[in-house]
C-alpha cells in the first residue's frame, strides 16, 4: 500500500484540511491539531464522555435530509415523500429531528415502531417494513394507525387482511415487488434480485398474479407498489433499471384491472463514502435520476405520475456519524503488521467483521499530521476477526490517542452487541459548539437487569 | 443434496429418536412427535413463553462440566482446573452453576467480571482476559482480588504492575504466549498463528526475550503461562503441539532463569457438532490427549508438573443449547429455494452471517417425521445476509409451526443485537420435567431506555 506523504492541507487562513473526501462529516475541521465536529473538540468529548463514545455531527443529518426532501421536491411536480429507513440508526432523538423536517419513517418491526410511538412521530407517516413481521407486530402497527404497510407475501396479506378487518379499519398498503435487478453490492445487502427472501417475485410473472387477489383482500386499500434493489450502491442505472421494471408493472395493472397506481416507493439504497476514494453520486444527482427516469417512463406509458417515495437510511446518518476509541495497546508484529488496539471493536461495529468494510481513521488529538503509518486498528475483543480497520493508514498513533473513526453513522449502533460484557458506547449530538448526550452509555448493571 | 428417506427411528420402546448424531443435547426426545428436553415439551414452552426462545438443558450443560471437571482430574496426577469461558454464553445462572461445580471462569472484561461478581462467584478462580483491557478494568478486576490476569503484551504487564502497586497488591499474572500453531477452523477464531493481536509473539523470540521483563517487574508474580489456538477445533493434534511448545518455553526459562512455571493454561478450543455429520472428539479424548503430551513432554525434559488448566466454553454451552422460533412465512422461488421465515434471525444469531456457520433443525411439532424437505431458513430482519439454515432438511414446515434450531449455546446470546428494533429473546433452563426463565424477554421499553 502507498503511503500519502501528507493528506492534510495548511490553508491560507493557517487551518488545516483533511484529505479524506466525502468521508467527513459536515462540519469536520481541525483546530490546533484537534478534530473538531460540531464545533466540539473531539478530544475533550472522549476525555469527559468516555470511549468509545458515538457522535453524530447533528448539521450533517439535517443538512442530508433536508437535501433529501428539497431535491425530490424540486425534481418532480407530483408529491413526493422521503422516509428515513430507521434501521440504519435509531434513537428517540433521530425520530424527532426526522419528524421536525417533514420526513415520514421506514420501520421494521414492533421495536422500531415502539420508538416512534415514544416521540410521538406521527403514525400517518409511519411505513411498516419486514419480510416476516408477526401478527402481534402487524397488530400493533394497524391499531397505531400507522399509514402504509408494506406487504411482502400473499401469507401477509391474509393477515392484514384480518387483523384490519377484527380492529375495524381498512389498512393502506404496499405491494413489494422484487423487481429483478441485480444491484452491484455485497451480497448480504442486495435485496431485489431474483433469490431473495423479500417481497412478491416477478419470476413467472407471480407477482403480477397476485395483483388480483391484493386488489380482493377486505379491509385493505392498494395504495402503491414497492420495491428496494439493496444497498450501498454506487451505479445509479441501477435505480433507473427499477423504476422501468415498476412503472410497466404500473401500466399493467391499469390495463388488466383499470386501477391507477397512485404511490410509487424506490426504496433507498444510495451509496456514502466509507473510504477516500469512494466517490458516491449526490443526493442530488440521485434525485435527478430517479425523479427523471420515473417522469420520463410515465409519460410513455400515459400515466398519470404517482406520488414517489424513497426510503434512505444509510445515505443520511452514516457519514454524519463518526466513533470515538481510546489507543490502549501497540504491538508490532515483526514483518507482518502493526497492531493498534482501541477500546471497542465488533461489540459497536460488526460491519468489517460481517461485510469486510472499510473505514478511514486518524488520531484526533493529532489530526492536523500527515497519515504516515499503517496500522491495523483492532478491538479489544477475544477473536481474531474483531478489527475496525485493516492495514489503513493513521498518525503514528501513541498509548492514550484518540482515535475517530469516520462513518460509523450507520448499522453500527442497531447492530452493536454486548459481546465480551461490553457495555453499549453513549451517543452525543453535537452541533454549534454543544454537545448532547441523547443515548446514555450502558452501564454494567443494565447488562444483567434482564437475569432473574 | 441428497434427502434422507428417514432420519428418525422407532425404537423397540415406542419412543422415536432423532438420527442427529452429536448435536442433540443430552436430554432431547420425541414424545407423541413433539420435542422434548429436560422433559419439557419444547411445543408448549414456545407457546407460553413466546419465541425466539433460548433454551438450554442444565443436565447436559452439568454433565458436560462435569465431564471436564472430572476427566482432567482422572488424567493428570497434579492439580487441574477448568475455567468457563464465559464469553460464550453469560448470564448470573451459568455463572452460579459453575461456581457449584467447581469450576474456574474466564472473564474478558469488566461487564463478565460484574457478572460474576453480582453472584458471588468466589474471585479466586477468576481468570482475565482480553487483548486490550482498560485501565478501568485492570484496577476493577485487581481490587476485586481476581486470581490470575493474563497478561497480553509488555504495555499491559507495565500497567498492571503500576495498579498492583497503587493497590498495595501483588497480582498472581499468567503471560500469553502465541505459540505459532495454525489450528484449522475460521480464520476469525484461529488465534494461535503469527499474525495475531493476541499475546506475545514467539517470533524472533520476542516472547521469550520479555519473560526478564516479567519475572523483573514488581508488584506481580508469574505464576504461569497461556496459550489459546483457537476454537471449534477438530483436529486434537494442534493441542499436542501447542502443549510441546509451551513445555519447550518452561524448560527454556527453567535454564535460562532458574525459575519454575508452576501453572500451565492451555486455552479452550475443543469443537462441537453443529450438524449431524460432525464428529468432534470426546471431552475425554480431548482430556487424555493434552494430560499425556503435558505428561509426556515434562518428563522427557525432567520438569515437575505444572497445574494444568483449560478454558472450554463452547463445548460447554453449545450443544446444550437450542433456539425456538415460530415459522410466519412460506415463500417458493421457483427453481431457487424454499424459504421459510421464522421470528427471529441475525439478531439472535449472528453466526451464519458471520462464520458462514451451519446448523440443523426440526419441526418441533412434529418432531417424529422424517426431514424431507430442503428449505432456507430466513429470519425478520431486513437484509439478505440473515439467514439461520441455508438449504437444509426439515419437516415440510407449515405456518405456525415451532421450528427448534440445535447447537444455539454458544456465541448467539452474547453476541446478539437488537437489529432492527427487535428485543432479545428470553432464555429459559429446563430440567427434570421444569422450565424456569433465568433470563427474561427484553421489551420495547427496555430497547429505548437509554435515550434521554
Amino acid at each position: 500500500m502507498s503511503l500519502p506523504t501528507s493528506d492534510t492541507t495548511k490553508q491560507a487562513d493557517g487551518r488545516t484540511t483533511m484529505e479524506l473526501g466525502q468521508v467527513l462529516p459536515l462540519t469536520a475541521e481541525v483546530k490546533d491539531g484537534h478534530l473538531f465536529v460540531g464545533g466540539v473538540d473531539m478530544v475533550e468529548l472522549a476525555h469527559e464522555q468516555g470511549t468509545a463514545l458515538v457522535v453524530f455531527d447533528e448539521a450533517d443529518m439535517r443538512s442530508r435530509m433536508s437535501a433529501y426532501v428539497e431535491s425530490f421536491a424540486a425534481e418532480y411536480p407530483a408529491p413526493t415523500h422521503v422516509a428515513y429507513a430507521s434501521k440504519a440508526f435509531l434513537n428517540k432523538e433521530v425520530c424527532r429531528i426526522a419528524n421536525e423536517l417533514g420526513m415520514s419513517l421506514d420501520v421494521s418491526g414492533g421495536g422500531e415502531l415502539a420508538c416512534a410511538q415514544s416521540v410521538g412521530f406521527p403514525m400517518e407517516r409511519v411505513i411498516v417494513h419486514g419480510n416476516n413481521k408477526t401478527p402481534k407486530e402487524l397488530e400493533e402497527a394497524i391499531a397505531a394507525g400507522v399509514g402504509r404497510i408494506v406487504i411482502d407475501s400473499r401469507i401477509e396479506l391474509g393477515r392484514v387482511s384480518e387483523i384490519a378487518g377484527k380492529l375495524g379499519k381498512v389498512q393502506d398498503i404496499y405491494m413489494r415487488i422484487t423487481p429483478g435487478v441485480e444491484a452491484d453490492t455485497h451480497e448480504y445487502i442486495r435485496t431485489g434480485c431474483e433469490d431473495s427472501k423479500f417481497g412478491f417475485t416477478m419470476r413467472e410473472d407471480f407477482a403480477f398474479n397476485c395483483v388480483e387477489d391484493v386488489l380482493n383482500a377486505p379491509n385493505v386499500r392498494l395504495a402503491g407498489l414497492h420495491c428496494h434493489i439493496g444497498s450501498q450502491i454506487f451505479a445509479l442505472h441501477s435505480f433507473k433499471e427499477a423504476a422501468a421494471v415498476m412503472i410497466d408493472f404500473i401500466a399493467r395493472i391499469k390495463e388488466r384491472y383499470g386501477y391507477e397506481i397512485t404511490e410509487l416507493d424506490l426504496g433507498g439504497g444510495l451509496g456514502i463514502a466509507y473510504v477516500a476514494e469512494d466517490a458516491p453520486s449526490t443526493i442530488q444527482q440521485f434525485a435527478n435520476v430517479t425523479c427523471t427516469a420515473v417522469k420520463e417512463l410515465c409519460e410513455e406509458r400515459d400515466l398519470v405520475l404517482p406520488a414517489l417515495s424513497v426510503e434512505p437510511g444509510r445515505s443520511l446518518v452514516a457519514n454524519a456519524g463518526l466513533t470515538l476509541y481510546t489507543v490502549g495497546i501497540l504491538k508490532t508484529l515483526p514483518g507482518i503488521r502493526n497492531i493498534v488496539a482501541i477500546d471497542g471493536g465488533m461489540s459497536d461495529n460488526i460491519r468489517p467483521a460481517l461485510y469486510g468494510a472499510d473505514y478511514e481513521a486518524v488520531v484526533a488529538n493529532r489530526a492536523d499530521q500527515p497519515r504516515d503509518k499503517v496500522v491495523t486498528l483492532v478491538g479489544k475483543h477475544c477473536e481474531s476477526g474483531d478489527y475496525v480497520v485493516a492495514d489503513g493508514s493513521i498518525q503514528t498513533p501513541e498509548l492514550g490517542d484518540v482515535v475517530c473513526v469516520f462513518g460509523t453513522g450507520a448499522y453500527c449502533c442497531t447492530m452493536a452487541s454486548n459481546y465480551n460484557g461490553q457495555p453499549r458506547p453513549a451517543v452525543v449530538f453535537v452541533k454549534d459548539g454543544q454537545a448532547r448526550v441523547v443515548t446514555r452509555r450502558e452501564t454494567y448493571a443494565d447488562l444483567y437487569a434482564r437475569d432473574l
